[in-house]
Protein backbone atom coordinates (compact mmCIF):
# COMPACT_ATOMS: atom_id res chain seq x y z
CA UNK A 1 0.00 0.00 0.00
CA UNK A 2 1.32 3.67 -0.84
CA UNK A 3 0.50 6.66 1.49
CA UNK A 4 -2.84 8.14 0.23
CA UNK A 5 -1.86 11.49 -1.67
CA UNK A 6 -2.76 14.37 -0.45
CA UNK A 7 -5.57 16.33 -1.75
CA UNK A 8 -4.87 18.46 -4.94
CA UNK A 9 -7.92 20.94 -4.31
CA UNK A 10 -6.85 24.43 -4.26
CA UNK A 11 -9.07 26.83 -2.06
CA UNK A 12 -12.01 28.07 -3.89
CA UNK A 13 -11.69 31.97 -5.15
CA UNK A 14 -13.07 34.81 -7.04
CA UNK A 15 -11.39 33.77 -9.82
CA UNK A 16 -11.97 29.87 -9.57
CA UNK A 17 -15.96 30.76 -9.59
CA UNK A 18 -15.92 33.37 -12.02
CA UNK A 19 -14.04 30.60 -14.62
CA UNK A 20 -16.71 28.17 -13.48
CA UNK A 21 -19.66 30.45 -14.18
CA UNK A 22 -17.85 31.83 -17.63
CA UNK A 23 -17.55 27.78 -18.84
CA UNK A 24 -21.52 27.86 -18.08
CA UNK A 25 -22.61 30.21 -19.98
CA UNK A 26 -20.11 29.60 -22.89
CA UNK A 27 -21.24 25.89 -23.15
CA UNK A 28 -24.12 25.15 -26.03
CA UNK A 29 -23.43 21.67 -25.47
CA UNK A 30 -22.43 19.12 -23.01
CA UNK A 31 -22.14 15.58 -21.84
CA UNK A 32 -24.80 14.31 -19.33
CA UNK A 33 -23.91 11.15 -16.99
CA UNK A 34 -27.41 9.70 -15.77
CA UNK A 35 -28.20 6.41 -13.95
CA UNK A 36 -29.13 3.63 -16.16
CA UNK A 37 -32.78 2.75 -14.98
CA UNK A 38 -32.75 -1.15 -15.74
CA UNK A 39 -28.92 -1.22 -14.29
CA UNK A 40 -27.73 1.15 -12.30
CA UNK A 41 -24.72 1.74 -14.34
CA UNK A 42 -23.99 5.27 -15.26
CA UNK A 43 -24.63 6.61 -19.09
CA UNK A 44 -22.98 9.85 -20.61
CA UNK A 45 -24.65 11.31 -23.72
CA UNK A 46 -24.48 14.75 -25.38
CA UNK A 47 -27.19 17.14 -24.63
CA UNK A 48 -27.95 20.96 -25.96
CA UNK A 49 -26.74 23.37 -22.88
CA UNK A 50 -27.63 27.13 -22.31
CA UNK A 51 -27.07 28.83 -19.54
CA UNK A 52 -30.53 30.02 -17.29
CA UNK A 53 -31.46 33.49 -16.36
CA UNK A 54 -29.85 32.04 -13.06
CA UNK A 55 -26.74 30.58 -14.53
CA UNK A 56 -28.00 26.97 -13.70
CA UNK A 57 -27.63 24.99 -17.19
CA UNK A 58 -31.08 24.59 -19.33
CA UNK A 59 -30.98 21.95 -21.62
CA UNK A 60 -33.90 20.74 -24.31
CA UNK A 61 -34.48 17.42 -24.51
CA UNK A 62 -36.73 14.54 -26.27
CA UNK A 63 -38.28 12.34 -24.51
CA UNK A 64 -37.22 9.77 -27.23
CA UNK A 65 -33.72 9.67 -25.73
CA UNK A 66 -32.27 7.26 -23.08
CA UNK A 67 -31.46 10.07 -21.01
CA UNK A 68 -34.87 11.42 -20.27
CA UNK A 69 -35.86 8.40 -19.45
CA UNK A 70 -32.88 7.93 -17.17
CA UNK A 71 -33.96 11.31 -15.55
CA UNK A 72 -37.16 10.51 -15.18
CA UNK A 73 -36.13 7.47 -13.02
CA UNK A 74 -33.87 9.52 -11.00
CA UNK A 75 -32.95 12.97 -11.44
CA UNK A 76 -29.48 13.02 -10.25
CA UNK A 77 -26.60 13.40 -13.16
CA UNK A 78 -23.88 14.86 -13.85
CA UNK A 79 -22.52 17.70 -16.49
CA UNK A 80 -19.28 18.14 -18.15
CA UNK A 81 -19.01 21.23 -19.66
CA UNK A 82 -16.13 23.26 -21.32
CA UNK A 83 -15.83 21.49 -24.47
CA UNK A 84 -12.23 21.74 -26.28
CA UNK A 85 -12.12 23.41 -29.43
CA UNK A 86 -10.49 22.02 -32.63
CA UNK A 87 -6.35 23.50 -31.10
CA UNK A 88 -4.72 22.49 -28.09
CA UNK A 89 -4.34 20.07 -25.52
CA UNK A 90 -8.08 19.17 -25.05
CA UNK A 91 -6.71 17.82 -21.26
CA UNK A 92 -5.30 21.65 -20.35
CA UNK A 93 -8.80 23.21 -21.35
CA UNK A 94 -10.59 24.19 -18.69
CA UNK A 95 -13.79 22.23 -17.69
CA UNK A 96 -16.59 22.02 -15.03
CA UNK A 97 -17.64 18.49 -13.74
CA UNK A 98 -20.93 19.61 -12.03
CA UNK A 99 -23.08 17.28 -9.98
CA UNK A 100 -26.94 18.17 -10.23
CA UNK A 101 -30.10 17.35 -10.08
CA UNK A 102 -32.55 17.91 -13.19
CA UNK A 103 -36.12 19.48 -12.49
CA UNK A 104 -38.57 20.31 -15.30
CA UNK A 105 -38.48 24.32 -15.69
CA UNK A 106 -40.78 26.76 -17.91
CA UNK A 107 -40.54 25.85 -20.79
CA UNK A 108 -43.51 28.54 -22.12
CA UNK A 109 -42.14 31.59 -19.87
CA UNK A 110 -38.33 30.71 -20.85
CA UNK A 111 -38.66 29.91 -24.97
CA UNK A 112 -37.26 33.44 -25.94
CA UNK A 113 -34.41 33.00 -23.20
CA UNK A 114 -33.72 29.59 -24.87
CA UNK A 115 -33.79 30.36 -28.40
CA UNK A 116 -31.90 34.12 -27.66
CA UNK A 117 -29.08 31.68 -26.98
CA UNK A 118 -30.00 28.54 -29.20
CA UNK A 119 -31.77 29.75 -32.39
CA UNK A 120 -31.82 26.30 -34.00
CA UNK A 121 -33.91 24.94 -31.72
CA UNK A 122 -36.47 27.21 -32.70
CA UNK A 123 -37.23 24.22 -35.38
CA UNK A 124 -38.57 21.78 -32.72
CA UNK A 125 -38.84 24.03 -29.24
CA UNK A 126 -42.34 23.84 -29.27
CA UNK A 127 -42.83 19.96 -30.33
CA UNK A 128 -44.49 17.98 -27.36
CA UNK A 129 -41.86 15.66 -26.95
CA UNK A 130 -39.42 17.94 -26.39
CA UNK A 131 -39.28 18.82 -22.26
CA UNK A 132 -37.17 21.80 -20.96
CA UNK A 133 -35.31 20.59 -17.77
CA UNK A 134 -33.15 22.61 -15.48
CA UNK A 135 -30.12 21.12 -13.93
CA UNK A 136 -29.89 22.66 -10.36
CA UNK A 137 -26.07 22.21 -9.36
CA UNK A 138 -25.10 20.55 -6.53
CA UNK A 139 -21.79 20.94 -6.56
CA UNK A 140 -18.73 21.21 -8.87
CA UNK A 141 -15.22 20.15 -9.59
CA UNK A 142 -13.39 22.77 -11.69
CA UNK A 143 -10.28 22.02 -13.56
CA UNK A 144 -8.55 25.17 -15.07
CA UNK A 145 -5.90 22.63 -15.90
CA UNK A 146 -3.04 21.19 -14.59
CA UNK A 147 -2.38 21.39 -11.17
CA UNK A 148 -5.45 23.74 -10.79
CA UNK A 149 -8.73 22.11 -9.40
CA UNK A 150 -11.12 23.53 -7.63
CA UNK A 151 -14.65 22.13 -5.46
CA UNK A 152 -17.46 24.80 -5.92
CA UNK A 153 -20.85 24.68 -4.39
CA UNK A 154 -23.90 25.44 -5.67
CA UNK A 155 -23.68 29.01 -3.91
CA UNK A 156 -20.54 29.48 -6.07
CA UNK A 157 -22.26 28.88 -9.43
CA UNK A 158 -25.69 30.28 -9.44
CA UNK A 159 -27.19 33.16 -8.43
CA UNK A 160 -29.65 33.51 -5.42
CA UNK A 161 -33.03 34.80 -5.49
CA UNK A 162 -34.38 32.55 -8.08
CA UNK A 163 -37.14 30.26 -7.94
CA UNK A 164 -37.52 26.68 -9.05
CA UNK A 165 -38.07 26.99 -12.52
CA UNK A 166 -35.42 28.29 -13.30
CA UNK A 167 -37.15 32.57 -13.53
CA UNK A 168 -35.33 35.13 -12.12
CA UNK A 169 -37.51 37.19 -10.10
CA UNK B 1 -50.55 10.14 -20.42
CA UNK B 2 -48.73 9.98 -23.85
CA UNK B 3 -48.61 7.08 -25.73
CA UNK B 4 -44.63 5.37 -25.73
CA UNK B 5 -43.37 6.53 -28.51
CA UNK B 6 -41.69 4.10 -30.99
CA UNK B 7 -38.39 3.00 -30.39
CA UNK B 8 -35.84 4.92 -32.76
CA UNK B 9 -33.28 2.43 -32.88
CA UNK B 10 -32.27 1.16 -36.11
CA UNK B 11 -31.08 -1.99 -36.65
CA UNK B 12 -27.25 -2.57 -36.55
CA UNK B 13 -25.19 -2.49 -39.55
CA UNK B 14 -22.05 -2.75 -41.02
CA UNK B 15 -21.84 0.68 -41.76
CA UNK B 16 -22.72 1.61 -37.82
CA UNK B 17 -19.93 -0.73 -36.85
CA UNK B 18 -17.73 0.53 -38.75
CA UNK B 19 -18.24 4.17 -37.66
CA UNK B 20 -18.32 3.14 -34.20
CA UNK B 21 -15.21 1.88 -34.73
CA UNK B 22 -13.88 4.89 -36.23
CA UNK B 23 -14.86 7.20 -33.56
CA UNK B 24 -13.11 5.15 -31.23
CA UNK B 25 -9.86 5.01 -33.42
CA UNK B 26 -9.74 8.98 -34.00
CA UNK B 27 -10.81 9.98 -30.21
CA UNK B 28 -7.75 11.34 -28.30
CA UNK B 29 -10.06 12.04 -25.25
CA UNK B 30 -13.53 11.14 -24.10
CA UNK B 31 -15.82 12.06 -21.18
CA UNK B 32 -16.19 9.36 -18.63
CA UNK B 33 -18.99 8.92 -16.17
CA UNK B 34 -18.50 7.16 -12.95
CA UNK B 35 -20.39 6.29 -9.66
CA UNK B 36 -19.38 8.99 -7.17
CA UNK B 37 -18.29 6.00 -3.85
CA UNK B 38 -19.75 8.37 -1.27
CA UNK B 39 -23.03 9.00 -3.29
CA UNK B 40 -24.05 6.76 -5.73
CA UNK B 41 -24.50 9.98 -8.26
CA UNK B 42 -22.71 9.59 -11.36
CA UNK B 43 -19.67 12.07 -12.52
CA UNK B 44 -18.41 12.40 -15.72
CA UNK B 45 -14.71 14.14 -16.54
CA UNK B 46 -12.73 14.15 -19.18
CA UNK B 47 -9.71 11.93 -19.87
CA UNK B 48 -7.53 11.13 -22.23
CA UNK B 49 -7.97 8.00 -24.55
CA UNK B 50 -6.71 5.70 -27.22
CA UNK B 51 -7.69 2.66 -28.79
CA UNK B 52 -6.47 -0.72 -27.30
CA UNK B 53 -4.49 -3.09 -30.02
CA UNK B 54 -7.94 -4.98 -29.61
CA UNK B 55 -10.16 -2.24 -30.37
CA UNK B 56 -11.47 -1.49 -27.05
CA UNK B 57 -10.35 1.54 -25.16
CA UNK B 58 -7.56 2.35 -23.27
CA UNK B 59 -6.64 5.95 -20.50
CA UNK B 60 -3.49 6.44 -18.32
CA UNK B 61 -5.09 8.18 -15.64
CA UNK B 62 -3.66 9.22 -11.98
CA UNK B 63 -4.66 8.23 -9.10
CA UNK B 64 -4.71 11.64 -7.55
CA UNK B 65 -8.06 12.39 -9.74
CA UNK B 66 -11.55 11.76 -8.47
CA UNK B 67 -12.73 8.74 -11.08
CA UNK B 68 -9.58 6.88 -10.31
CA UNK B 69 -10.64 6.48 -6.95
CA UNK B 70 -14.27 6.20 -8.30
CA UNK B 71 -13.37 3.26 -10.58
CA UNK B 72 -11.58 1.09 -7.79
CA UNK B 73 -14.86 1.09 -5.76
CA UNK B 74 -16.83 0.55 -8.75
CA UNK B 75 -15.58 -0.29 -12.09
CA UNK B 76 -18.75 0.21 -13.59
CA UNK B 77 -18.61 3.24 -16.26
CA UNK B 78 -19.44 4.94 -19.84
CA UNK B 79 -17.56 6.86 -22.06
CA UNK B 80 -18.38 9.19 -24.89
CA UNK B 81 -16.11 9.33 -27.73
CA UNK B 82 -16.67 11.47 -30.73
CA UNK B 83 -16.04 15.02 -29.94
CA UNK B 84 -17.04 17.90 -32.12
CA UNK B 85 -14.54 20.14 -33.63
CA UNK B 86 -15.05 23.76 -33.72
CA UNK B 87 -16.93 23.73 -36.84
CA UNK B 88 -20.66 22.64 -37.40
CA UNK B 89 -23.44 21.22 -34.97
CA UNK B 90 -22.29 19.05 -31.93
CA UNK B 91 -25.60 17.41 -31.91
CA UNK B 92 -25.29 16.11 -35.40
CA UNK B 93 -21.76 15.22 -35.03
CA UNK B 94 -21.43 11.19 -34.87
CA UNK B 95 -21.14 9.71 -30.83
CA UNK B 96 -20.74 6.41 -29.56
CA UNK B 97 -21.97 6.73 -25.60
CA UNK B 98 -20.11 3.50 -24.50
CA UNK B 99 -21.66 1.46 -21.18
CA UNK B 100 -18.20 -0.69 -20.23
CA UNK B 101 -16.28 -2.30 -17.48
CA UNK B 102 -12.51 -0.73 -16.22
CA UNK B 103 -9.83 -3.10 -15.85
CA UNK B 104 -6.26 -2.46 -15.34
CA UNK B 105 -3.99 -3.05 -18.26
CA UNK B 106 -0.98 -4.17 -18.66
CA UNK B 107 1.01 -0.62 -18.55
CA UNK B 108 4.59 -1.55 -19.34
CA UNK B 109 3.64 -4.14 -22.70
CA UNK B 110 1.53 -1.39 -23.78
CA UNK B 111 4.22 1.65 -23.14
CA UNK B 112 5.06 1.53 -27.02
CA UNK B 113 1.45 1.10 -28.34
CA UNK B 114 0.22 4.05 -25.62
CA UNK B 115 2.96 6.90 -27.00
CA UNK B 116 2.74 6.06 -30.45
CA UNK B 117 -0.82 7.21 -30.29
CA UNK B 118 -0.20 9.65 -27.65
CA UNK B 119 3.25 11.00 -28.01
CA UNK B 120 2.84 13.89 -25.19
CA UNK B 121 2.52 11.65 -22.31
CA UNK B 122 6.00 10.27 -22.16
CA UNK B 123 6.31 13.15 -19.95
CA UNK B 124 4.38 11.27 -17.04
CA UNK B 125 3.46 7.55 -18.59
CA UNK B 126 5.99 6.02 -16.20
CA UNK B 127 5.36 7.79 -12.63
CA UNK B 128 3.90 5.45 -10.40
CA UNK B 129 0.57 7.20 -10.03
CA UNK B 130 -0.71 6.88 -13.23
CA UNK B 131 -2.50 3.63 -14.18
CA UNK B 132 -3.09 2.26 -17.47
CA UNK B 133 -6.83 1.15 -17.44
CA UNK B 134 -8.34 -0.73 -20.67
CA UNK B 135 -12.67 0.15 -20.80
CA UNK B 136 -14.26 -3.80 -21.45
CA UNK B 137 -17.20 -2.53 -23.63
CA UNK B 138 -20.80 -3.79 -22.78
CA UNK B 139 -22.55 -1.87 -24.95
CA UNK B 140 -22.72 1.15 -26.68
CA UNK B 141 -24.85 3.55 -28.04
CA UNK B 142 -24.28 5.24 -31.72
CA UNK B 143 -25.93 8.23 -32.66
CA UNK B 144 -24.76 8.61 -36.05
CA UNK B 145 -26.69 12.18 -36.42
CA UNK B 146 -30.29 13.02 -36.30
CA UNK B 147 -32.67 9.36 -36.80
CA UNK B 148 -29.66 7.53 -37.08
CA UNK B 149 -29.43 5.64 -33.66
CA UNK B 150 -28.16 2.08 -32.79
CA UNK B 151 -27.50 0.05 -29.91
CA UNK B 152 -24.20 -2.10 -30.60
CA UNK B 153 -22.69 -5.31 -28.72
CA UNK B 154 -19.48 -5.51 -27.27
CA UNK B 155 -18.58 -7.82 -30.67
CA UNK B 156 -19.63 -5.03 -32.68
CA UNK B 157 -16.92 -2.98 -31.81
CA UNK B 158 -13.99 -5.41 -29.69
CA UNK B 159 -12.15 -7.64 -32.00
CA UNK B 160 -12.36 -11.20 -30.49
CA UNK B 161 -9.04 -13.49 -29.39
CA UNK B 162 -7.95 -10.45 -27.05
CA UNK B 163 -6.29 -10.93 -23.72
CA UNK B 164 -8.66 -9.84 -20.89
CA UNK B 165 -5.03 -7.11 -20.43
CA UNK B 166 -6.08 -5.60 -24.08
CA UNK B 167 -3.28 -7.26 -25.79
CA UNK B 168 -3.30 -8.99 -29.01
CA UNK B 169 -2.66 -12.18 -29.42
Amino acid sequence: MTDKPKDPIRPTDDKARAQARFLINAARFAALAVLDPETGAPLVTRIALVPGPDGAPLTLISTLSAHTGALDANPTCSLLIGEPGAKGDPLTHPRLSMQAEAMPANKEALRQHYLNLYPKAQLYYDFSDFRLIRFAPRSALLNGGFGKAFRLTNGDLVAEQTQPNGLTR
